[in-house]
Parts: C-alpha cells; sequence; structure tokens
C-alpha cells in the first residue's frame, strides 16, 4: 500500500514545485481575478481580505483545480474563475474559523480578526462567500454550482460537527473521519471535480473527486499531527492550537484509546481545558510518542494519499499527472 | 406625496392580514421546505435554526415573493424553494448580525448567539447561506442566481459599512440610505423581482425591483425609529439598542445635525458610548422630540413607501396588488 512512497525514498524530498512550475501562468490569471474581485467601494473590504488573501497561503485548491485542467489539456480558460471561485469560498471558511476558533496566528500572521475584529472577519467571510457564487454565477454552468453549493453546505455541517466534537474526549476515529470530509475533504473533491466539469470530460469527474478527497484526508490529519509536531514558523500558526481549543483530532484519539487510566483521565482534563500549560503540552507530547501516535496518523494519510494516487491512475502519463502524484507525496513529507 | 397614505386616516389601521390571508396556503408549502431543508444529521444545526426559523418573524421576504407572484397570476410552485431560499438567506443575515452586535434579543426570544455561542450562530449561518443556494441550483434558473447571488453580496457590503460607520457622528443621512439600501433593501428589491422571473414577465422585473426596493427602506427607517419609541415586547428587541451600540441612524444624524453644541456634543459622546445610561436615552428622546426627528424619519418612510405604491400603480386592481399596497401601509403605521 505504501509503497508508491517508499520507493521514492532515495530521490529528493517530495515538492510542491512541479505544481507550480505547471500552473504558474494559470495562476498568474486567477491572481488577477481574485485581486479584481475581492475589491469593493468598502475600504476595510479589500483591507481584511487582502490580509489573508494577499498574504500568502499556497493556494492549494485553485491549484488543484489548474493541475486537474492541465491533466485533462483542458484549451479554456473557465477555470480561472472558478478556481478564484473555490479561494475565495476556502478564505470565507478560514475568516470565520478563526472567530470560531478565536485564533492568534493564521499563514503565519496575527489573525485577521484580532487585528480588524470578530465582526469584520465574520462580514467580510460572507461577501466573499457571495461572491464566489456570483463568480460561478457568471460562469454559468449550473453543473459547476451545484458541487460547490454542495460543498459549502457540507463544509458547513463539518464545522458545526468539529464544534459538538470539541472537548469530547469519547469522539471516535469515524467521527473525526467524518468531521475532516466535511470540512476539508469535500472542497478538495470539488476543486478537482469541477476541471472535469469545465473540460467536459464527464467520465473523469469521479475520480477527480476520489483524487480530491482523498488527498484531502490526507492533507487534513498531516495538518494534524503537525500541530503536535512543529513550531509556530514552520506552521505559519501556533503549535499546539488543537490541543489547547480541546480540538479531538487523531493523535489524542489514538493516545486515549492506548493510554492506561491515568493517561485518560490527563487526556479528558486536557480536552477540558483544565490541562493546558506548557508542561502539559509537553506531557502530551512524550505520551503521543509513547504510544507511537504521531506515525501512526501519518500512516493513516499515507493510506488515503496512495488512494488519491491509485485514483488517477488510469490516466497516461504527462507532466500533470506527476505533478499532482507529487503533491499527494509532498502533502505526506511536510510532517517529517 | 403622502395622498394615498393620508386618504386612509378614515379606515381601520393598514394591516398585513390581506397579505397573509392571500398566501397563506403558498406560505404553507415555503414553511414545509424551510423545515426540510434546515435539516441535517448534526442536531445543533436544526435545532439552532429552528429556534431563529420557527420562532416566528413574519416571513415578510418570501411573503412578498409569494404575493408578488400572485399578482402577476404565476400559475407554477418554482417560487416556494426560491422564497424559502429568501427566508434562509435572511436568516443567515440575522444570525451573523446578533454576533456582530452582541445582541440579546431576537423576535422576542434570547437571541441565538447567546444561547448556543457565537461559534455556533456563525456556522449554522454559513449552513443556511449554502443551503440557500442549494435550493436556488435546483431551481435551476441562472437570472435567479445572479439576482440573489449579486443581492447577497451587496447585503454583506452594506453590512461592513454599517460596522464602519458605527460610533462615527459624522455619518451623513446619504451614507445611511447607502447602508440601508444595501444591509435591508437589496433583499427586499430581490424578493419581488424573482417573482417576475419565474413567472416569466421580464418587463415587470424593474417595477417589482422597485417596489421591494423602497418598501425596504420604508421599512428600515420605521425600524429605525421604532429603535426609540417602543417598549422591548412590541419590537421583539431591546428599546435603545441602536442607541448603545452607537448606531448611526437617521432620528439621531437629525437630530445631530438640528442640535445646538452642547446638544451635538451629547450624540458625540452617546454614540462613542461615553453616555448610554438609562437617562442619557431618555434625554436622547427629549432631543428626538424636540426636533420632531422620528416624524420626520417616518415622513421620509412615507416617501419611500409612496414610490413602492407607485411603482406598481400601472397593474391591474387585483387582491394582491390591494395586499401589497396595504402592506406599505402596515409597514409605516408600525411606528404609531
Amino acid at each position: 500500500m505504501t509503497a508508491t512512497i517508499h520507493s521514492i525514498s532515495g530521490r529528493p524530498a517530495p515538492s510542491l514545485d512541479p505544481m507550480l512550475a505547471l500552473v504558474a501562468s494559470d495562476m498568474n490569471r486567477v491572481n488577477a481575478v481574485i485581486l479584481d474581485r475581492m475589491q469593493s467601494e468598502i475600504p476595510l473590504i479589500p483591507e481584511l481580505a487582502g490580509h489573508l488573501i494577499a498574504g500568502g497561503g499556497k493556494r492549494m485548491r485553485p491549484m488543484l483545480t489548474l493541475a486537474c485542467a492541465r491533466m485533462l489539456d483542458y484549451p479554456g480558460d473557465r477555470h480561472h474563475k472558478l478556481a478564484a471561485a473555490v479561494e475565495f469560498i476556502h478564505t470565507a471558511t478560514l475568516l470565520h474559523d478563526d472567530v470560531v476558533d478565536g485564533s492568534d496566528m493564521r499563514r503565519g500572521k496575527t489573525a485577521a480578526n484580532l487585528i480588524f475584529g470578530n465582526p469584520a472577519a465574520v462580514l467580510v467571510g460572507d461577501f466573499l462567500f457571495s461572491r464566489s457564487f456570483e463568480l460561478m454565477v457568471e460562469d454559468g454552468s449550473l453543473k459547476v454550482l451545484k458541487i460547490l453549493s454542495g460543498a459549502s453546505a457540507v463544509i458547513a455541517e463539518g464545522e458545526v460537527n468539529q464544534l459538538t466534537a470539541q472537548r469530547r474526549i469519547e469522539t471516535s476515529e469515524a467521527r473525526y473521519l467524518e468531521i475532516i470530509g466535511a470540512k476539508t475533504a469535500a472542497l478538495f473533491a470539488a476543486a478537482c471535480k469541477i476541471a472535469a466539469v469545465v473540460a467536459e470530460r464527464e467520465a473523469d469527474e469521479m475520480p477527480l473527486d476520489s483524487y480530491g478527497r482523498n488527498l484531502g484526508i490526507a492533507f487534513q490529519l498531516v495538518d494534524d499531527a503537525i500541530d503536535y509536531v512543529s513550531d509556530g514558523a514552520t506552521m505559519g500558526k501556533d503549535m499546539g492550537d488543537d490541543f489547547r481549543d480541546g480540538k479531538m483530532t487523531l493523535p489524542v484519539i489514538l493516545a486515549h484509546s492506548r493510554g492506561d487510566a491515568d493517561e485518560k483521565q490527563f487526556w479528558r482534563q486536557a480536552m477540558l481545558g483544565n490541562r493546558i500549560s506548557d508542561d502539559d503540552l509537553a506531557h502530551a507530547k512524550s505520551l503521543l510518542a509513547k504510544y507511537n501516535c504521531i506515525d501512526d496518523t501519518i500512516d493513516r494519510a499515507r493510506h488515503y494519499g496512495q488512494r488519491a494516487i491509485d485514483s488517477i491512475a488510469h490516466f497516461p502519463s504527462s507532466d500533470a499527472k506527476s505533478a499532482l502524484t507529487e503533491a499527494v507525496e509532498f502533502a505526506i513529507s511536510r510532517a517529517y
């Protein structure tokens, strides 16, 4: 199952560079749409949106739309607007997430809600979300609208599901997978699937959906592992945020389920917010190491990553296919 | 200009009852769609949405869609789903507004954000907003999607504009009109206009848009007057909320502009949040009375109400036209 990823062990570390190079000129067009459409006569809107949008981020989701379209040899330009719409949905979600979590950092910068206030972050998120639908309506494909409005509803459901699971030590791995499948993987899947729609390659819709969905799950699993192993500079947000917020991510679910009675008690209290000092976080990390929970979380990610790669195995070889494959390997390698 | 409204002074007080009766059976269908589509496997979503949606509200906006469709003799049922979509957009906006304002009451009940928390209110708002687009996509009219996605973006811009104007005593009547035109009137206009779209009566789109837009402005003007004259029981929210939030509504704009230096200073300090005791509110109300600011705000509303009525003057007489006309008179009469 992990052969593909093991087979590259002698090569340089996997990288997003091939994908970045592949879509560079398309991405310039997408960025132009993003910059144009985040404008408003109300100055606070481009100020706040620009802080987050211009301020970095990998543009992972629009990049997937562009790379998938390239793999299908799509010759048009409809995907530029739609990739921008995808990024707007993602940005709106980030703005609302940071309000929900009371985040301090995002993409290595002070979170927008701290600078501009929660009210502005909520409302500018709403604006970007509306703008994303305006972009889709301009494109005019009801199929794309259906895919992305459906994904948006699923994302919101996933976020509420996560909120309900927060601080609940009894959260199962199944429920965790349900949550990340909704809050993260649904938009990855939609971003890839719409490339098949604009390219009018109906038979490729499901394979690309599956590629994106599995990559999204792998991506989130690795993110959730990184929260316990990285430092803030690498991650662009504070290490241990999930720990302090009582987020029931897979490393904690595994450590709790494998721990003895005292350790179970520690995790329960930590997730309730009663054990969140730096010493507590150090203890949490020692328990994660004791039971191999980070490595096993990455192994789970590798499983979904392999499924993503297999979903596009039947496509003929191309630079785009190689870049999409390496993007999966990159997503998993980020934890090391 | 106010002749139409004066002419009814000998008759019973204007009422929404004719409109309620006109659309009663259609509204049952709309309510069924609303109840069906606010469901989710995540129990918190229908709980929170139900608190607000099932908990009252006049369903003013979907009612307008239904009444306008009736005036056009539209024989189909597409407007049921679309009216539900309009109500979902409105509900999402209310949920986010209450988070933004830190409201205590809404529709005569404890505001959802106080019961369920701000995070849940933000996310369930996002869910309802996504669901509204799913409903529109099911209907399949790109024209309706364009109207409502455009209105949604304008609403969000209006909300940000209002946030930026908050506590700024120098806000002009022109800017205030721009704000309420966006945050309130845009959805009233869209709710009416889509009736002409489903009825395939293109020539009636602009008149109905104009009816809704002017009614929306009148409606908001009266709401903003009521905040200084009514008690909480009548209004379904706390009196003086706008005063304590430093919201620059027309009564304050007029009183500030007409006041002497001391009075201007009082308003400035009040809007900054430095004079918000019950005594200060009483003083504010005495200044509003001294300069006739409530009556003049209602006069402004009457002007827009008359424009709304004139927008549909050319339609042949019908129960629907009478109900739409009386709805305008009702909107204005609420202040007395």
